[in-house]
């Protein structure tokens, strides 16, 4: 059973009775004939949460347009994410279609971002305070989930407020979605990591390129950034356990590497063979779980393997993380931005609350937030993309 | 009724008997349990024809490592699109995995293109003493007319060569296909162009920037690109006609913007408008029609037409077309030309002819030549994405 | 005791009867012991004129920047070239550290620019209307005789108004100065150009790249960026006079290099070879002549010629100087326009009026404009940078 | 009679008794009217050192390029540094205009590059072995002493052989040199960091932007760096020495920062503030003092001092080495590899050994290596371009 996603269906101020997501699961996203607010009496909230993700100041600039378009007057931002709605100093920015003309073009959140949270109780009573009609929220599973809260709070306090998620990870890694913003900039972006490392590897003598990429539970990025390269010998995600000692493992396939050619060239996601690194009970503001860094792991691992096999090698370890994710979206994220920022509004009005919206095999759909927060979407070790990159690295069975 | 594409069909050699257009109109790319030729005897061409288009080389770099990984060491490539085949001087280039190692990272195309044509018999005769046994051919609408002919000559002298096409259309516009390589490089490509333009027109007292971007029949990248940029007020393409003059027509507009922001930024397709063109008979060596230029056209009815009403204008024109197809590919496109060219050498194993392979509703398919080139695919005036276009631009209807 | 200087000015109103431009020259720029000017008092006034040059903003920004720093709380922008002194609904741009802090990340020139002029006596009776005490004018050629002419006006009119020029051309040919901003900037541009046109002849079958690049006068662009390119096998500047026909002409060195290499590249200066162009007497809106177009000439001129030999030739014609001009300045430009704008600040509060500055063989100085404005500086056929230029190119005498 | 000139050898082997570097010091670079070797009999060897660095395939294209323009037709490439003298399998590479044509297009070295060294003696006997004439070694200070050292063994074995250094140091910091080739690039190539840290540290709540850049003894990469980024708010150099902690420390000015601005850019060479790093005594292949990373050090003390004074920060640190020095070298640096190749090749023509080539004081000159690797050119704090640096980011003296 999936629990309500309308501010429609909560009672008699519902102008669509008709709408229920328990007959209808998923909704086409788009303007309606309908619209659930006044635009003049409307004033919208715009906050970003979590870390940095190409395309944020896209979906904000297109919020602020397409809410201008409507005719709302009254449109703010909520500085550094949850923070801003509680702490003083932190004042709403004033938005409209001068002020965001051309936010696009550089990277970053023009509002701030910040991680972690906030009593939802407290943020409820700003967003009273503040007469909020409408926010969107643009963040990760996390702050998703912060955004249903605040969604039922407001129910319960029978306030007509619209709370609209964008999800936001550059991972690429939402359940139901074909393609999160953000992604395809960061593989983009990634070539020039893998680029610089592999001219690193292959000058040097016995050189190993290693590069780090961003994926905490899921490969996209790494799948996708080694698979465009052509250059990658070895990649590694998450969702492929690896050995690296033994027969089968990747040190011994380093060794072929530069034995046959010379060099080689890696490709790993910071997720990956978490198994190895001692564990840590430290989770950061936002509530995840802090990952040693596999990357430094790996280096020094393999340094000390050739050390001990007394082969000469030359490790070169890039981590390129901040420089993919501050950079501005690509020509397709922003259109991918266009489209979600002008949906985001479309929902909003047709009185949704509590949903989300992105592609949905291939449709621009709405749906109920638990839906795409329940687990990370993963890279299928049985798909065909996977096994395309297996073929182009030519990695073998790492087990 | 859809015909024959396979030389499976084609009678007592066929090591398929089941594999029919008839009755399956298209197939699922990807490799087969069985394979058609034996991999050590074969001969494999590979030619590009026509304009570049970024990615060529990432798919003549995937074609030659797939049919590696198949066994196959006898690859060549023709030089310069059917030329190669019947002009003495152009000698084979013998290709494999180290000559084609890093030719990705440059634009253009490694094996060299023309335009234009040659007989079908000629070129057959020539497939036949260079007793090639598959054939893959890159090229756009013409190119695979002349494959398919190459595939029914060689049905008709009964010869086992499998021609395979792959479709390179910078401009997106191939029937059925969801997207073709290099065009998502061009719209990102078209960015540059349109900022410059957008930096001089802003800059300049009622500055008027103008773009041309490619696209005879279809306007996806001028579509695409104004989209993304988010900086366009005209939109102009082939697909929707326009007036210049009168109430309802751009000048007008363009008054209207130069009133109101003081500059404007226009983006118009190079087939947009040719009803506004004098008529040239002249057609170009692959046969195309010589478009009329209608950029310069734009150019000088905006600068007169601001000299009559007695207003300053600056109109900067700016044609970026060969700086946007002599790129190389992005990542985007990368991993699509990956794709391409994988199935590409498994469609020839899998004993097909005559048909192209690419991305239709988010499957890799083959389909029959034919059915492809009927037509060039076209915006569609009522899609979602034109719609968007024109909310992002604000343009009125110029009828 | 605060001086005064003014190189024109020799006379009675001069208020310091040390500083004398006759028995020195040049003087070192940089801030002096004693300032000429009380900052809070200072109005100051930034304007930019004629055609766009990397770096603009990054001389703006620096101006206001240092202006603050000495303490000038009233800083504006004077918008779209001297244009913005008597259009009324130009109004002032009110300048500070918040307004400019990003501007350099963009090109283009955040104040506008405009060509062409104004009487002298209308732009000083505006000056004196505004109660400007200092006015930084970023221009060429003309727009230093402008900046000349005011500050003479300024002087007859006993006007304590120091005009400080900042030369701005990205053909680098300003006399006695070693580089001007914005050309580096357009050198490295250019190779996107240039390497687009080699990948385009590369790819052809016979094709010939052609490359227009700035440089009306001098061939400074086009000799650095064919050089730093090393794939250029003909450049043409002003400074070198060429026959097209002819046994040692550049039509028959083309046909030698389609023969021996089977392409060519060409970069030419938009200055180049104007004795083959029709006379044109239009000037345009700052009293340039304007030049036929050279690269369309060349382009018809090779086509039609190889038309005649009977020859295939497929030529490529990129004209790329919008989008050379609108980039952002490049590091090393970066750091030119923060000395030539804080030095531009020093030389006002130093009370000097009527220079410019530069860097003159290694030096930052200030010098009187008349000095730098008699002439275009030229390639020097003789230079050593010139032969460097031949033998990367391989080019023959084209006499 | 064909002269030979060496700045080291004034003794009885020296063939040329006119030339002396005892009584004039610096020749100037460039072509002579007679020529020491006979073009057809020179083997001419050409080795990269070190660590990699933007412009190294220019210069090697470029020797390659002149020598044939000399008429040399035995041209080889050492492979992986002076490891190519003794380890077999490093076979020579042979090089000619076809080879290294395109080879400028990719960063890292066409030869491979490697670092540490070798026995003199077993280096010269490999020379005599390979039948080498002229040696051209590219590297930085280290491999300059060998090249000496080389050059001394070859005079005492009465070969005659000349031995040619190109300095190859990013850093930029070669005494008497105006400029080595790379850093250019390297300072452009590092606003991407910058700018990347910038929007990091501007979007993160009380962000702290960290960007570590090469320059283990001189911090120019840095000073240059910081300069044209415009947004750097501390720039820590190893030639001016600061304090963390008191109240004129780096992290008091932070707090400062943070209260004021809300956010902070920092930028650090990574030789800057080594006496607050563990002592190492290890030392690299080269030799070279291994560094603690003042980067990562950096990074722990700031967090610890915002933790103790209750304040929140989010620090951000980025090191992109990696990603600087392998990118190809860009259109300014791309000039000066052509001179300094051409010139390298004329040196040894000439009959030189035992110098190098670079620009000292904006002209091209020869000197004696001894002469340039007495110790590192450092960054005058007392200079303009310090004191510019200073006033850009506005940072106190940290003292």
């Amino acid at each position: 059973v999936i629990k309500f996603a309308s501010p429609t269906s909560a009672g008699a101020e519902c102008i669509d009775p008709d709408c229920s997501w328990v007959e209808q699961w998923v909704h086409r996203a788009g303007p309606r004939k309908q619209i659930y607010f006044e635009p003049q009496c409307v004033k919208a909230g715009i906050v970003t949460c979590g870390r940095l993700c190409p395309g944020l100041n896209d979906v904000i600039r297109q919020i602020v347009l397409t809410l201008e378009k409507y005719g709302v007057k009254n449109i703010v931002g909520i500085q550094h994410g949850f923070r801003g709605f509680f702490e003083d100093h932190l004042a709403e920015v004033p938005l409209n279609r001068h002020v965001v003309q051309n936010i696009n073009l550089a990277g970053g959140s023009f509002l701030g971002v910040s991680r972690g949270g906030a009593s939802i109780s407290d943020i409820v009573d700003s967003i009273q305070a503040r007469r909020l009609d409408m926010l969107f929220v643009l963040g990760g599973n996390g702050t998703h989930a912060g955004a249903d809260a605040i969604h039922g709070e407001c129910r319960k306090r029978k306030l007509k407020v619209s709370i609209i998620g964008v999800p936001k990870t550059i991972d690429n890694d939402i359940l139901l979605m074909d393609k999160t913003f953000g992604f395809d900039t960061a593989v983009e972006a990634a070539q020039r990591a893998i680029n610089s490392a592999y001219i690193e590897a292959h000058s040097a003598f016995h050189g190993i390129g290693l590069v780090k990429l961003m994926g905490r539970s899921s490969g996209f990025i790494t799948m996708h950034a080694s698979l465009s390269s052509g250059q990658v010998d070895i990649c590694l995600i998450p969702e492929v356990p690896f050995t690296l000692d033994g027969p089968n493992g990747v040190l011994r396939h380093l060794e072929h590497l530069i034995e046959t050619k010379g060099f080689a060239l890696m490709c790993v996601a910071e997720g990956a063979g978490q198994e190895y690194l001692q564990k840590s009970n430290a989770t950061d503001a936002s509530g995840n779980m802090v990952l040693s860094d596999i990357g430094v792991h790996l280096q020094q691992k393999i340094k000390s393997h050739f050390r001990e096999i007394n082969v000469h090698s030359d490790v070169k370890y890039i981590d390129p993380t901040y420089m993919l994710r501050a950079v501005r979206a690509n020509a397709s994220d922003a259109i991918l931005c266009t489209v979600l920022g002008q949906n985001a509004v479309h929902g909003a009005f047709a009185g949704f609350s509590g949903i989300t919206t992105g592609i949905c095999n291939t449709h621009n759909v709405y749906l109920p937030i638990p839906e795409v927060i329940k687990t990370p979407r993963l890279v299928d070790p049985n798909s065909r993309m996977w096994h395309r990159c297996l073929t182009s690295t030519g990695q073998p069975d790492f087990c």
